[in-house]
């Protein structure tokens, strides 16, 4: 059988891949502590599952609008004015199936063939694939670790060309943990303002942020006009498996967002819309403890890796991410992950997953409990022990 | 703002437009006859909703692999196996956000720019738009009413090539309710296995399906091999708000679809796939009172629209929709239709929505009630008698 070219220029989530490895060796008795998945270890909190069980009891069942329930586009476009201080109108909310659609339209509908689009490195994998799906070419920034994981104003503006239409920029970060500070946005802003270019700014993590406050690109001056907002509630409703997010774009670019809705999903699924209102509308607690649960594991999880020998981790702002730095381990990243996952039943990913500026990092997702996270760090400081590695 | 060429190449449904003005004239006190959407107008069966809401409160919250929850797979194996008389493996099916990306994701692994794509026209405008999507060239094999709505075997032939990469079926069909007999499907199962052709098999209203009985290309000696089977549970068990769909395919297809659905939306929500699970093996007693009405209201349309004089309907075999010709009518069928929405308010579509060769013909859907449908006939009566379109 043979496939289209376009096919061959995507690839995939190494997270997906370790945790099916992962899975594999717990189906042989193994005991995997798992490290690699980026979802939060909660349930959805019971008043969002009880808006949507009341939704599907009452019918709700039928297709909605192709861009979504006019009520949640509605109280999105409220949330979204209030946070990020400016004046959206419902029509600019796309609601999508998860929040991916939101990236994969943003790139198809705004990238040609042979335009450049600039993306964090390392970063979220799907970025550059999909920037090579179309045929663009991907211009990687460089996260620096010195700088908190942020990128370098200069450097970045030097990667900038008269063939870029597109920035991405994902704050707080996955798989760093960093945020990009506002002096760091205020760049971009004005990069793109100058250059007339659109800007994809990936604020899915945006209340997963815990000693500073969240800045977003769109707030700044007429920013809104050239920025697609993606955010969804997967990961601060512990909403990962419902496949409910959403855009916040120009009028202009929602409709061929929608566009491009009709012709590949039609819709978000109509009563779990009903659960997105009341998470943005209803009780914040549980949410906010879970993002007080996530704080308190970062701490030890960053202090705990920040104790071995050999190893050093910044502490992440956002997300809930740590991205230790083992390039005084005597062991390659990649062979450290795989001794880890073998010997020492510990799942995590590499930097270098992520894209080229992630060698010599670790990616360890720190949504799991406190009581696997101790262990996680005990069989590491072990494997380093038992081979040596520093 | 500008946009990617590719973008003007997708068109929309006119399904959604007629529906958005109906609901416009709605809001200003109208009362609009429904003749225009393809969904059914029952609720989802409360067995399926209570597997759906049970899988919440159990905490299936979290992502699911990206093909799906293994147990629905199996089902969906299982049932394909035996409605399709052959043997499927789990590893063939792919879960998707309603069975919509099926048809994207189908024609973005296999269609390169510049191949042919056959597809039936009149026929759901989606393949056209998704066929013209990748700059392929859409090659339409009209549906003809004397053939109650299948094709002419000698043009089908005559109009594949060198360059057909892909022959896009569907049966029973949207919009003209017509079936593709067994003896046609084994001209296209022949011409696909010597020219080594794809088959997309939308078989979404399969189980809507009256006098006859359902014939699958897939069920032809090894056309399994080269055919991908899109189902999905909208429309035989009124979910068309779930999406909730699926794909059945060779497996190195399926990994390809993988990879699409990894990029684009990660997977189908989690809890909706256990209600997928009891729609397929649960109680089928709503699912045949749904299908029983159905041919109820048939009947009772057919017969209706019979009677006008300018109008003439065959008897439809399947789906929810009548096709009826109104090329004895002294008025263009664009022009009809408008003048039913607006002073008759009776909303239904075009033939030539579905492509050239739906001109003279109307779509509407019975998806209805019997009072509602009956309404809609007394206004469509009234509106020829008044304009003396006859």
């Amino acid at each position: 059988m043979y496939f289209a070219d376009r096919i061959d220029r995507l690839s995939s989530e190494t997270a997906f891949s370790v945790l099916a490895k992962a899975k594999k060796l717990e189906a042989q008795g193994k005991e995997i502590i798992h490290l690699e998945i980026g979802q939060p270890d909660f349930d959805t909190p019971q008043n969002i599952k009880d808006a949507a069980i009341k939704a599907l009891q009452e019918g709700k069942t039928g297709y909605c609008p192709t861009t979504g329930v006019h009520e949640l586009k509605e109280t999105v476009a409220q949330e979204t004015s209030r946070t990020r201080k400016i004046s959206v109108d419902p029509d600019q909310v796309v609601i999508t199936p998860g929040a991916k659609p939101i990236m994969f339209f943003t790139i198809l509908a705004l990238v040609n063939e042979g335009d450049e689009v600039m993306y964090p490195n390392p970063g979220f994998p799907i970025y550059e694939s999909l920037i090579r799906f179309v045929k663009a070419k991907p211009i990687p920034y460089p996260l620096i670790e010195e700088k908190g994981f942020s990128f370098d104003a200069d450097e970045f503006i030097s990667l900038v060309s008269e063939k870029t239409r597109l920035i991405i920029l994902n704050s707080p970060q996955n798989p760093t943990g960093g945020i990009i500070s506002p002096e760091d946005l205020e760049v971009v802003a004005r990069v793109a303002s100058e250059r007339n270019i659109m800007v994809l700014s990936d604020e899915i993590y945006r209340r997963l942020i815990y000693d500073k406050t969240f800045s977003s690109i769109a707030s700044i001056g007429d920013m809104m006009d050239r920025t697609v907002i993606l955010d969804g509630f997967s990961k601060t409703f512990a909403m990962t498996g419902w496949r409910l997010g959403y855009g916040v774009m120009p009028v202009e670019l929602a409709k061929k967002i929608e566009l491009l809705q009709v012709n590949s999903n039609s819709c978000a699924p109509t009563f779990t819309q009903y659960g997105g209102i009341e998470a943005l509308t209803g009780d914040q607690s549980a949410m906010h403890e879970m993002v007080a649960s996530f704080k308190e594991r970062r701490d030890i999880v960053v202090k705990g890796w920040n104790a071995i020998d050999g190893i050093s981790c910044i502490v992440p702002e956002g997300a809930f991410y740590a991205f230790p730095n083992v390039t005084q381990l005597n062991i390659d990243p990649q062979a450290f992950a795989d001794l880890l996952i073998n010997e020492y039943g510990v799942a995590l990913l590499t930097g270098s997953s992520f894209g080229q500026y992630g060698k010599g990092y670790l990616r360890i997702s720190y949504a799991n409990s406190i009581e696997n996270l101790q262990k996680g760090l005990d069989r590491i400081r072990r494997a380093i022990s038992d081979h040596n590695l520093v």
